[in-house]
């Protein structure tokens, strides 16, 4: 049994991550931390864990997590690159659900997150953990960069175009649409049901944080730096991504059906679907599956991809549990046969 | 035209407040206060009064609310009472939308709400609000205390049957749902759309401020204490109140239907729909309307009652729009014309 | 492996049965017939199956559901009976998520749902299977009836009271609200999107065809007939059930929540929550178990319990399932280990 | 007084003329026409009209029509057309909400509607009813073709560019969400809600049917053929548009904030917001606005113009009638002074 600590375990992605991890044969949850909640049963603050989590929230204690096997933290921006080299020093490997260790350049990193980064060194050493891309690094990482939502669904839908060379990659637009989870669990208005239900908008269109984490992976895929126009959107519902991506093709001949489930052939977690689908955000919520469909309006050379994953899953806690089981030789599916719920 | 101010014009009743008067004919807004965004143009906080109010939000100002002809207060409970003399004394009216002046008896206010009452002299004086009821004191009110919105829907619901003297009062449940907008616009995360979407659940079941009021205003009918059980519920939607009530009535022969009829003729905002019907929150979505209608199972002794009303409106800044065309002489419908909105 | 077939497979509880069964670990699936949808692959129409279940559906075949060990009959009112006899006879035993065996008067079946019954003899025979009521009779029946969704709400929360003979069973009201996944997936004016969001009204009050059902249920614990009030409620979200139960005692000292604890001790998916809690439909979104609270407010004669159950899981398929492994010997809880999904 | 009637009432745009149209100080309704609810009282099946309209729906006569001065069909594509000639032979005038007169171009009109054009003759006559293009044309007009929902978002949200020649009119996006309502009040099991809500998809992508009618209003802006992506996706809400719309400029020192003020400087019903803001569907909901935004991410030269309406008010039913407005010489926001019904 793997023995598992999660620091910062009283937002969204903590308890997806509890959720989860509840049903994993070969996770022993050992400490959940929380300041502001230290001491409460996790179970009451989420009476679905229910008869399934039996810890309570603890003050963050160094020792508990160094006897840990691998230590998430799904903590604010900025708390778990301060937590990173005494944790990885005791022998402790790291699934960071935040963007501590998401950007390789440190300027960038204290561009768009407005702090200085805590431990540059350890940089070059973190693993984008985006499975699909980086898998053997993954198994073999101390401390892994679990990728953002939005990068997540982007990366999966462009990557094919891209890596074939296929796609005009200085005018790429990502127009993408996320359910108000992605806030995430913290008093605010904005995010008030009477706020944002029944109601749609784009948000951070002059810039929005993920914007340079998906430049920076597809970038690397292209080899040469990318244009992109990113623009997030809040949808009114609580689950679910939605990317919509467009991209211009030079080549109107190339089988793109055939290229991506070429690209994703094998892969568990991602599925390309037929040809004229449509997928749904439905269709993945509360599974860690990354849904695509590939279109070709009209014949012409705008190829739209279309990719829906759940934000919470694959766009977090899934996604981080299916690098844990990289890391440690599990079967990659491990602990993640969630049928999506429907409806 | 009427001169009239806002106090406390950042939350959901303060903005439905100004869609109303800014349609009506008859009034002119002079102020509307905000501490925390003094300064801010309304149309900045509130863009669908964009064009339409052009006033900026301002800090409280004695002399510029003196100079009004009413005062609506939609503050938290216990500002208003603090601010009440004075104003008074200047001449000015006054429609408070909070709770301060609800309840005739300054114990039972300290007990619900957890202070001292800062001017229980005006207690007595203070109309309640509820037009079907009080309508000639509040035509001649200096102070009027705008009813809650649960009182609103239960009272009304409720009035015929007791007025009547044909339900058990010993007996009475109101079961009430309301849409999250009740909750008010502040960060909250029980509130927030990830929490309360898509989930349905009772709230505050060993008792709620709206009892004690509702409980009085029965009694006043009854012209005895009644026995009310009111268990209120979060609805996953935005706006809307529908009251289940139940009764036990002696008289299996009484034609209620025509009671109810009888008792509400002539008045302009509640709807006696026709024998059978299942009035639905949509049906008085952004109108000041009351739906009512009744329903005796199986032929038994108990009496369903179903009333919807918009919690904002009916339940709060249009039944004070109501009291402030009674208080100035206007027809009681002026600037409530609105059909509700559906779908 | 248990060989499985179902009867009517593309309504929700069709996929609700086929998402549990999929993960089950005990089940083959054999085969899942739709007249109207004959050759679609079954995760064509419900593509959160894609990779999980390879079938297609298939015209209903007497042979092949013959071959089966059990048969889920998840048709419209009516169509299981004409089948059971023969499916019977073959030795097949079968689980009817419909209405067809819940009544066991067929003279009262005929009244609520206008037809005769098909095969009264069987109603004798057929098992309620509601666990927590005919565990050892589940396990051994050829048939069974699966509850319904609100009768299997408001009979959990209501059996320990007045199995203990607390309750007045004359005046009992069960208040209920359900999300609209229960009106099935049929084209229909009233459950669109545009019709039933963000609204909440009640229907059916007049009479509902579970009201028979529950009275029938909860005579059986009195000893005798029960006045019950029932009223349904529409509530703009998909999945869940709130029942909201008012019962008036006449000892006021009995220690209810002990009672509850007691009743449903070594229940796996009853689950009886601490004083004062208010649980919420999401809190079993997904999940087999009901949650229960009780409250008695201000201390008077009047209990107030609240259960939450997932129409379509512990108010169907789940609680189907959850025969199907009684009556074949399995752990009562095999392939329903899911976590309820919060948020 | 305006004699108005309308045929096909029984559908959402329906149901919003009469809303709007029974607060018009100058319209008189004289007849509305259904040939599956004749005889059943308006209000009955739209009870937010209760006490507002008194009509019955009666089937479609041709006298009662021709004795109106105008007529809106709010009918399914192509029985418009079959109405057109006779009615204005007798003089009457018409405004149809359908898509019947909106492509000029016959062929094209087949190819997408799937059926030849009845009369081909009033083509060239119609005039298409965007008031901020055709204003002078509509006033004049004795037919009115009322533009589609996603052809006023984005045409209002592209004109600007591309009137000034700022636009690469080659490579213009549009990626377009729409609430609920936009699928019309139809049986239909891809709109129930317990299909379409909390779930997000696009559909459509290969072609839409307001695909040529956006083409042929912006080739009419540019002088020539534009190359447009067009990705419509539904949102689980009920009403509102949301135009997410890129072009590439060449000129990245053009001032975009100045060219949409001054070309929409006293147009009453299109609201170019200040720089930087995200303007939310529910800053329209139930109003006749449009409300724009610019930006220019990264200062680059991707324009991302946002555009939200009410795709029912000024998508729809109040478009028409700011158009009947003009048409009869009354004040053009005449009967649409709502304030959008914020939150």
């Amino acid at each position: 049994m793997i023995k598992v600590g999660i620091v910062g375990g009283t937002g969204y992605t903590g308890v997806e991550l509890l959720r989860l991890l509840a049903s994993h044969p070969q996770v022993r949850l050992q400490t959940i931390t929380s300041r502001s909640e230290a001491g409460m049963p996790v179970a009451e603050l989420f009476p679905n864990l229910r008869g399934r989590v039996d810890l309570r929230f603890s003050e963050p204690d160094r020792a508990a997590l160094a006897d840990c096997d691998v230590v998430f933290t799904a903590t604010p921006n900025g708390v778990a690159m301060g937590m990173a080299r005494e944790l990885l020093a005791s022998g402790t490997r790291m699934i960071d659900l935040a963007a501590d260790f998401r950007l390789r350049d440190p300027a960038e990193w204290e561009r768009w997150y407005g702090m200085p980064h805590a431990c540059p060194e350890l940089l070059e050493e973190a693993v984008y953990g985006l499975p699909e891309v980086n898998r053997e690094a993954v198994r073999a990482a101390r401390l892994v960069a679990n990728p953002g939502c939005y990068p997540t669904a982007v990366q999966l839908g462009f990557l094919p175009l891209i890596e074939a060379g296929l796609a005009d990659t200085g005018r790429l637009v990502a127009d993408c649409k996320s359910g108000v989870s992605g806030a995430g669990r913290k008093a605010a208005v904005p995010t008030l049901m009477a706020e944002s239900g029944e109601s749609f908008k784009a948000y951070a269109v002059p810039g929005h944080r993920h914007l340079p984490e998906i430049r920076q992976g597809l970038a690397l895929a292209a080899g040469s730096g990318v244009g992109l126009t990113f623009v997030p959107h809040l949808v009114p519902m609580i689950r679910g991504i939605h990317a919509t991506l467009y991209a211009t093709i030079a080549d109107r001949g190339a089988d793109l059906q055939a290229l991506f489930e070429r690209r994703y052939a094998g892969e568990p977690f991602v599925d390309v679907m037929p040809p004229g689908s449509h997928p749904e955000t439905r269709a993945v919520r509360g599974a860690n599956h990354c849904r695509l469909a590939l279109h070709r309006p009209q014949d012409g050379d705008v190829v739209v991809v279309l990719a829906v994953i759940d934000n919470l899953v694959k766009g977090a806690a899934g996604q981080a549990v299916q690098n844990m089981n990289l890391m440690f030789g599990l079967p990659e599916d491990s602990g993640l046969g969630q049928v999506a719920l429907l409806p």
